[in-house]
């Protein structure tokens, strides 16, 4: 086991990056699409990136954040931000949110196995931790749609997407008490939440609406 | 004072998880009303419910949250969600705000007494603790108005209910310095706050308008 | 230094309560224009005023709040808000943006100066710590507008605002880095964030726009 522990912080670690990449382009996408400016732009993208995994530390209690042990993953995102300002300007390209649609989907199952995972380590309870983990994924996507003085998209659209992140939750939760190696419990949490998702945007399923 | 001490906890818990219920009740209704599937539906009434105890237990660095150590309230929570949305698709059902209005002016008693007692405990200056009790009682439903893109209620709708649950702090933090018995002051807040909310929806009492 | 240390920690608290009578009057003056009642007028003051401060020192995990520990700016800002809406009235005064402008661009100076001074106390990043800077210095302004439904003024408007904390906050860190003396450092970057932010509205500056 000893030697699969750093093999699988650097996984945890590469998850977290290409995450991160894909929810900070989606801030991206629509603070620009909201006519902000360049600041607004790298604010929204950083809120849509970091949000998630501040809000769970600040309810966890955990420092240091993440972005503040590994300050050039903020460095990267800034990066990604003035490059992103660069790309766009060409007329011959355009970012989509098809385009971000598939990343996203894998960052959401990775994040939601992050949050399960720190909050589990915590002894948080099992529906707790399950809620962290929905949280870490989800809450990054919704305060860019707040501060965009948008109802956030994962509660409006019918399409499953929060849904997809509580179930993979508990496959996280159960493979836990199984007591299944770490790295298995990693990849059946991303498995199905990014499978779901996939599967609700590729048959457009959607959610029961709601009636009062 | 021994034998007490329980009979007040007990009282605590029950206050707390029928505000808590009230609040819940709110959200659901308005995040239904702004028509938000059934993920944004629970999520509003999660934040409702808790979002002012757990904004409160942030500024005062206190953990566990209510809803880690009582993590059955949550579970109540989730199922009253369900519960409402089976009912709430009977056709000769309806809920409407005003079927809230009371248990949600006690909600607004109770947690911010709790507020305002978790403060004092912590040796939080009077006008902080009073702060901390109006957090409690209402910052759950200006998150709730917040996440449904709308102004929150409470500081649009001219009618008193922060003002009340100030006042009632405030008698609160007075029967403390007095030394009076917990559950006294924790009645007495309850009633004040309640009791001035009921009043201005009966008597539809008005803030003043404000002109710039 | 010794007799410096006092001095310094007076001129701290004096730009402390200055910018945040200038925050506070700019939530008043929003509010109020988006009709609020006055118990909405003087939570958004509230917001505005100690929002920014409030939201650094819960990502900095340091206890007591600045509002905790020197309860009377508290007293100060209710105090500002009952006056405000006693002159208020008065037909022939009117607050406008435009007065309170200069201090706001003070303001900023010397929030993100507090912001970024007591993240290099804890040891953060360079980059952490000047955006703690921004943090302290933006955010107030931020969750006025987010709780008055508007997207943030500071990322929408075109004018260089948390830009000008931004570099402000860079001198602060770099004077840091060659050790120079506190009060050096505090100067500097409140001169080059207001002096930028003068700049901007005195000659138009705008930031480019953003295309997709």
């Amino acid at each position: 086991m000893s030697e699969m522990q750093p093999w699988g912080e650097t996984l945890r670690l590469l998850v977290e990056l290409a995450a991160t990449a894909a929810f900070a382009l989606s801030g991206l996408l629509e603070a620009a699409r909201k006519r902000l400016d360049a600041v607004g732009v790298c604010v929204v993208a950083f809120l849509a990136a970091f949000g998630g995994g501040t809000l769970r530390d600040l309810l966890l209690d955990r420092r240091p954040f993440f972005w503040v042990q590994h300050v050039e993953v903020l460095w990267g995102v800034l990066g990604l931000c003035v490059l992103a300002m660069l790309f766009l300007r060409q007329p011959h390209f355009e970012l989509t949110e098809k385009m971000i649609q598939w990343p996203d989907a894998l960052g959401l199952g990775l994040f939601t196995a992050t949050g399960v995972h720190l909050a589990l380590i915590d002894q948080m309870p099992m529906l707790v931790a399950v809620m962290m983990g929905l949280t870490t994924g989800v809450f990054g996507g919704v305060l860019r749609d707040m501060v965009c003085n948008e109802v956030p998209t994962a509660f409006r659209d019918h399409k499953p997407y929060a849904v997809c992140a509580f179930a993979g939750g508990w496959v996280y939760v159960a493979l836990w008490q199984m007591e299944a190696p770490g790295w298995s419990a990693l990849l059946a949490c991303v498995l199905v939440t990014a499978g779901l998702r996939a599967m609700a945007l590729w048959r457009n399923w959607a959610l029961p609406a709601w009636r009062v």
